[in-house]
């Protein structure tokens, strides 16, 4: 509790796994001091509003009374997932912060590590051959990102000033200046025959799982690469292992998993075309996500419109 | 010749080493369709104008009547070492012309790379560790850029939607939009200190050769990353060698050397922390590079100034 003497103007609780529980609930109770807040499993005081990543079980069953569930961070299939969550109640993700030019940190690196050819010219040096490699054209050279929300539109503008030609896909069309629009499955085969680097940012949805197969990968160009950012439940893993072997596909980098950590002996880690990160494309920041979760549950106190509205029925 | 009929304007002589020369020679004579274009040794009839690349020590022998010469290429080195250069002739070089990009493409990479620790999770990659590391504060990732002229200003430019913190050096101060700017031998020592990336692209004077050697890199703090595009005579290899080897240094991007090709016995080849390119940071273009000397050789013709003229006294 943080609220002395006055009373406070809501109760929110604040549940993160692991020792880090402590440092979210400081933050958020400095960004309100109107409010009472209690970290889990502190429900003494029944909560208003729970800002959770991966609760447990439990967490539901004890706080009956919520207006509003925050997810501390962008994707929501782990919350969804929770068999105790409440039908009704209004979810919200995070949006960006902090998070976006991290994202653009780590796709603009995979992408002019692929088209400035590290991997070939480290190959040469290893040999001590001095050859300088012919350059494609740029506009041979096309990204495309799968998903065009915040976090595909933030890369899409990271990629633009070097000149690459992107283009987005998408559920639903989305207009966004200088990116090639595709929308909706009948679009897909087109977006993915002019995709030289394909960037997987989608949210893991009953629509999105396996997405990344052999008939889709199989579509790419020759030569493409891929980046799965988002899930390792949209990419089936010996389909894309399959692709490389066949040397249809070039390489891929990869942050997420079907299991994570990665096992030991899964096929990735050994690969010599697959490069791994354990999930640190974009880590959440603690500033910025309690900074946009404290603004938003104050204009919601206030009964003003907020955004990060999740729609369970689309998943994300 | 390109010209039937009506008398040429001027006379252009075209040098380039190798068989690309005929490519520049056709690139210019249809850009100049008013001009005479010959291809060296092609000088039967006296050029006005010469466009050049390292040219041989002939060429100003047998044309005396040069009113410019034109460098093929940012760094005016090689020419200036000419020893039949003509004392008086004005001399241009490129200035961006394709070259930009290219550099801005090279530079972002090796940053990149380095904040975001691809070395460290290759190698825990190949021990099957999933371990996500400590992202560093960018405010203690200062990316240093020696060199504040056209190419220097695209770098930089490039680097700071990424949040980096950017500071330029030159010889005389620049005022760049968003770059922290050094100035002078007085400011070289702070400006080193705050640089955990250093961007060389200054260009090979008498004046910058062995800059970077046991004293200035040493300044630099621990752990810092050196990145040379400009040429090998500013870098000492061997003070390099024992700051890496020291631990001082973390890791070298080194694009150009004192014997190019290196040299197969050269222990840059093998060093596990120096990634070696050979000398492609930025290829010329010759579509860009003939459209900007080109429109530059029509302004002279017209009694009009033109930028890019080199100061032989500084050496650019």
């Amino acid at each position: 509790m943080t609220v002395s003497g006055a009373t406070p103007r809501f109760r929110l609780l604040v549940q993160v796994p692991g020792p880090t529980q402590d440092v979210w609930r400081r933050a958020f109770a400095a960004a309100l001091p109107e409010a009472a807040v209690a970290a889990w499993p502190d429900v003494a005081a029944p909560p208003d509003y729970a800002a959770v990543w991966k609760p447990p079980v439990e967490l539901f069953e004890r706080c009956p009374g919520l207006q509003a569930i925050f997810n501390l961070g962008a994707g929501v299939d782990a919350l969804l997932a929770t068999p105790t969550l409440p039908a009704a109640t209004p979810i919200y993700r995070l949006e960006d912060a902090g998070m976006a030019e991290q994202m653009a940190e780590y796709v603009t690196l995979a992408v002019l590590r692929a088209y400035r050819e590290v991997d070939a010219y480290a190959e040469q040096q290893r040999d001590r051959i001095w050859q300088p490699r012919r350059r494609r054209p740029k506009a041979e050279f096309g990204v495309g990102i799968l998903g065009l929300g915040v976090l595909g539109q933030a890369v899409a503008a990271a990629l633009q000033p070097f000149g690459f030609p992107v283009a987005g896909w998408s559920r639903t069309r989305r207009t966004v200046a200088g990116v090639t629009s595709y929308a909706g499955d009948d679009e897909l085969g087109a977006f993915l025959a002019g995709t030289r680097v394909l960037v997987c940012l989608l949210p893991a949805t009953a629509a999105t799982v396996d997405l990344l197969d052999a008939a889709t990968l199989s579509l790419l160009p020759r030569g493409a690469e891929v980046v799965n950012i988002a899930r390792g439940s949209l990419l089936v893993d010996a389909d894309l292992l399959a692709l490389l072997d066949a040397g249809h596909l070039a390489r891929a980098t990869l942050d997420v998993f079907r299991d994570e950590p990665l096992p030991a002996t899964h096929p990735f880690w050994h690969h010599p075309r697959i490069t791994i990160t354990p999930h640190t494309s974009a880590v959440t920041r603690v500033d910025a996500s309690v900074a946009q979760v404290a603004a938003r549950l104050r204009r919601l106190a206030d009964g003003l419109p907020i955004g990060g509205r999740v729609d369970r029925n689309r998943g994300y």
